[in-house]
């Protein structure tokens, strides 16, 4: 079968497209560090979309070429090249310098063989043999001695000046228990070497400060040793693992609801395609819910995490997950009964090698169903009857891990018309030495010698509209008091909405003691019933934005993260909020230049992007491996359909449902579900 | 046994309350409006806790007297007498007046009597005539015709006025297809008679406005018929069930986790009592979380709901949904497979009628595991290795059907010592008549000649707090840039907390944007890992408090609802946020004196009130059953443990979650869980 637009890369199309530039570079040495699919213009993929909607099964689809796009250096040198590449008919289309300066995203065999550099480099060597960690072991009650053992963590470098115009590596250092298990980020190191990142050459050592201002700058002392704080059962001290919890099984004895056919998902009346990239993770495309269109295209498309610490070096600790490092490149593979429950559909994503060769990384996303409580409830309260529904949700999950932390990305339909866009932060925090005693108002100490700083995260979210059509607006609807002692108001009790609509690209600002509401209507499709546009909701929480100065490289390269709300007009290879290239970039090249208030954007072609955030003050309770913590927004219809568009949804009943009663199910080892219920079910009919 | 002191109120101390006041009041009309258990004076039931905990087995507990409180009038009249009776050794111990024109709250059996009433009385049955029903009927492509009835729906009168001091019900009537699931919401009549609550008495005859203004008034005038909007499937017209939806079984073959003796729940390291009641639904006490005291008391005390509506009689719409009329006199009787899923313990609550008999409302609680997600996972991305755990939840869920509308209350519980305070708002929306393409900007018209008035729904929450002993302290943090080009902050990226100490009883405003975040602290317990004061955090959405004016009754009777965090210092039997007696009140009693700012909180015994708020402007897709509007809160730790409290929950694995891959699932039906899987699980080791 030919493949969709919108397939994700295949490996066949990543090594044409190395073959193909390095041929067009004859002998340099090509340095691939990002190679994927780029989607077609959107006029032409919109017809295409019409097409294969409209038409009788077997139609023939326009052809549109498939094509990919590579970021790579030549014999390890700047600049970084760009080349856009027809794989359908094998041609380069276009193939340029980028800007001079510009850094490419990290590819993470290039980070594991930097990491190898470092620890083998004579000045670390040097500076490792000081700690004398050979003299001292730690003595574990169940495994006996345990040595130490030095682990170098590359971070991306960040920016702090405009003249750092080669890659480079900031390396944080850390020890460890000696033990496949142990947590390094309880020991963090004081020096921290920079490195040249293509050319591996040492550039200085800085040494970190390990108390509230530089004075705490020490040179390397043999370490003194302190308890560290592990996460793994194997190492935790005096573990008594926590007793009874049963199991819980999720089963579908018929099977799942949702059907796959490609990259095509079909479950209870959503339709979409998703497809795996190396950078975004995934992006779902054609969404549809009951035979009407929502949106072309949504990706999460960049998360900054920017710290609170100003102290040299820690103040360039800023990165942007996506651009710099890919959810991609850097998701788990997930496995059944661990990262999913339930029934279980896995997809894949090919990333290539420095080389331009595809590279695997299995089950990057996994899809099921869950039962999330009641979807609505109504009970007749004069004659006791009730129709009751159960609300499924259908979940597509991915989990990046950057390096000390995991983020777990949901996007969860409901059978209502919604999506809730959920990402859950966990993981490790990112740690600093910490002399003895010292508390600041920036960091919270987190164990012995070892304090977290507080951070942000602030996530992108690009949602390409084409609700009800291809053209839209945003508005935004405050609620705010009716003028009081009016005819309308004479008891002043009232409050109205107010409307205001975007004419220009730009942003809304957060207003949640008005209940500001974010909506994207479509003007030319009016709702029969309430004689008004229909339209989609976005329902963000208030949130504090980017909190760092205006007046810092913080907020120059990730302008996106100082408000909530954008909208910018579509415009083909607009994808990334803060620029299609962030590592070590010096300002934000995507929605500071694509929002800039100058373009109409009401009744057109439309993008909107939200930013979703969290402060991060730490607390003991996210070491030495952090609960989840949640984010979420919800996307939901708003006078969209004329009715309920979950009314057809079935009315629960424990026929189906199978559940028991506890005391039969205490009662019973071995109980097989659904004897004990199926006379007891809600009364949902007379 | 004996009865614990927080055991729910019995049917013998129902009816030993009833005979003390009935005996009391010799030949009176003794007419009850609420009958519950009263708490114990605090002081009395902290030591009986302190030795319950802390002495051997089988050691002897004080006793302290059971004691109940009544709600009545004699012989239908005012005043409201408010008793307490000593039920453990048959007196009573108080019985007085309430204040001058104090009213009781709702009692089911009366609201449903005088229901008849109107629908029986001549000025009614003559307004209904002039509807001139019987001509017409709708022919429905099922069921054949279907004729039309009336439906009166009684609410409480509300406030507009110091001088209505006697009990008032405003009776909203509408109009429905003539079948058991016919929805009356759909068809609005335009006249509302006002009865008096106790003796019957017609008052008056109200005209409702069915547009913008009051010129929309008009007499009663025959039906002109309009298509329905049913939610009913048996109703639906052009009805298809949706298809595809699979069986998703919970199952729990070893039984559930949790452990329950009489009132006491204990699971996955968290203990508490729980105890049903009329007027909140139910409460929990003594909550501990691995060893250490959290809460004394944790409940949902009132919610009000007022609308955006101004024109007469909607003005006075204004409900207060416990003090009225009771979150346990309006609960769900819950069923299997309907309201809960999985392994479901149920409790009931008790309540008395009219005469002090106890009507017993079976499974108004249900409580049950489930399954969201993952708990924390890291991945060690040099060799692979990831530690995950599954969220496993406890949840306690009650649901009260107040008319039209229905809650669903859930507190959750996690493993790491968090709980998610939860509300979905369901059911249908109050309507009101709307004359043809009437649009305005305080309703949505939600279908043919019916409107749906804007309007929020503020709860609150009471938190008796008892964080790691008796005396706590609120504090708030707030997370501001630090000054710039200073010592500490040359590059201008940081950002520091800024903590503020509550001294006197009040509230704090909200703050989004500086991540404002209300704790509750010990200061007399350090964490030694911090080295500052023990935690735990109210983590809350920034959301519009109570809209209409402050000018208005709706905030005089609901001072509450204007502000998001309320500190009060604790007193015995201050438990309502907007006071004991919310019935046709003419102001807040309850935080508006006990909150003021003039007791000291700092280091005391303090109760902290979190109000919960949604702003609901309607959509046609809630409407005619509203898919769940969720609304909640987080309460979690926040540097009260020295490290993650969960790490000594197991870990994910496989054979023990027993989940499957899609392939297999869909491949075999009647297939049988855990076949294809027990290869597979992650990596959690070498």
């Amino acid at each position: 079968m030919a493949l969709h637009i919108f397939d994700p890369i295949q490996d066949a199309e990543i090594r044409t497209t190395a073959k193909l530039l390095k041929d067009l570079n004859g002998d340099a040495k090509v340095h691939f560090v990002q190679i994927d699919r780029l989607d077609p213009p959107k006029k032409q993929a919109i017809h295409y979309l019409n097409v294969e909607r409209n038409s009788a099964p077997g139609t023939q689809l326009p052809f549109i070429p498939r094509r990919t796009y590579a970021y790579y250096y030549l014999n390890d040198e700047m600049p970084l090249y760009k080349a856009l590449c027809n794989v359908s008919e094998n041609r380069v289309i276009a193939n340029q310098e980028t800007p001079e300066g510009t850094v490419g995203p990290l590819l993470p065999d290039d980070v594991s063989a930097i990491e190898d550099t470092i620890m083998e480099h004579p000045v670390v060597v040097a500076e490792i043999a000081k700690l004398n960690i050979d003299r001292i072991h730690y003595k574990h009650s169940r495994l006996g001695n345990l040595g130490y053992t030095v682990v170098c963590e590359p971070w991306m470098y960040g920016t702090d000046s405009p003249h750092d115009k080669i890659p480079l590596i900031q390396a944080y250092m850390y020890m460890k228990l000696d033990h496949p298990e142990g947590n390094h980020y309880s020991i963090p190191l004081r020096f921290s070497p920079v490195f040249e990142y293509l050319t591996h050459k040492f550039v200085r050592m800085d040494y970190l400060p390990a108390g509230a201002d530089e004075k705490f700058i020490q040179e390397t002392l043999p370490y003194k040793q302190l308890e560290t704080v592990e996460y793994h059962p194997d190492l935790i001290e005096n573990f008594t693992e926590r007793g009874g919890l049963k199991p819980l099984i999720v089963s579908q004895p018929e099977g799942a609801s949702f059907d796959i056919e490609g990259s095509k998902i079909k479950w209870q009346g959503w339709e979409f395609r998703i497809s795996t990239n190396v950078r975004e993770g995934f992006a779902l495309y054609d969404v549809f819910f009951k035979g009407r269109s929502l949106f072309y295209r949504v990706a999460l498309n960049e998360m900054t995490v920017p710290y609170a610490d100003g102290r040299a070096p820690f103040h360039r600790k800023q990165a942007f997950d996506l651009g710099d490092c890919g959810f991609g490149n850097t998701a788990n593979s997930l496995a059944l009964g661990c990262h999913c429950l339930g029934v279980i559909k896995y997809l894949d994503t090919r990333r290539a090698d420095q080389d331009g060769n595809p590279v695997l990384i299995p089950s990057t996303i996994c899809m099921h169903e869950q039962d999330y409580g009641l979807l609505y409830l109504h009970k007749n309260y004069r004659n006791g009857n009730t129709v009751a529904t159960r609300r499924r949700e259908f979940v597509v999950q991915t989990i990046a891990t950057v390096a000390n932390y995991e983020y777990v990305v949901n996007l969860i339909f409901d059978q209502a018309g919604a999506i809730t866009v959920q990402v859950r932060a966990t993981g490790i925090l990112s740690t600093m030495p910490n002399d003895d005693g010292n508390t600041t108002d920036f960091s919270t100490i987190v164990g012995p010698g070892v304090t977290a700083p507080f951070h942000q995260h602030l996530l992108s979210f690009r949602f390409d509209t084409r609700i009800d059509g291809d053209n839209n607006t945003v508005v935004y609807d405050d609620y705010v008091p009716m003028e009081e002692n009016t005819a309308i108001n004479p008891y002043n009790v009232g409050f109205r909405q107010e409307r205001t609509f975007m004419e220009k690209s730009g942003y809304v600002e957060q207003s949640p003691f008005t209940n500001r509401t974010y909506k994207v209507i479509n003007e030319n499709s009016i709702n029969p019933v309430t004689l008004k546009p229909v339209g989609y909701k976005f329902e963000m929480p208030a949130k504090q934005m980017i909190a760092a100065s205006k007046n810092s490289y913080n907020v120059k390269r990730a302008h996106y993260a100082t408000q909530q709300f954008w909208v910018s007009k579509y415009h083909d290879d607009q994808l990334y909020a803060a620029g299609e290239f962030t590592n070590q970039s010096q300002k934000d090249t995507g929605l500071s230049e694509w929002a800039n208030g100058t373009e109409s954007v009401r009744n057109s072609d439309t993008v909107v992007w939200a930013t979703l955030a969290l402060t991060h003050p730490p607390a003991t309770e996210q070491f030495p491996v952090m609960t989840s913590d949640f984010l979420q927004f919800l996307v939901t219809p708003s006078s969209f359909f004329t009715r309920n568009p979950a009314l057809d949804v079935p009315l629960a009943n424990n026929n189906f449902n199978k559940s028991v009663y506890y005391e039969d199910a205490q009662k019973s080892a071995g109980f097989v579900p659904g004897t004990s219920s199926s006379a007891s079910c809600c009364k949902s009919n007379i």
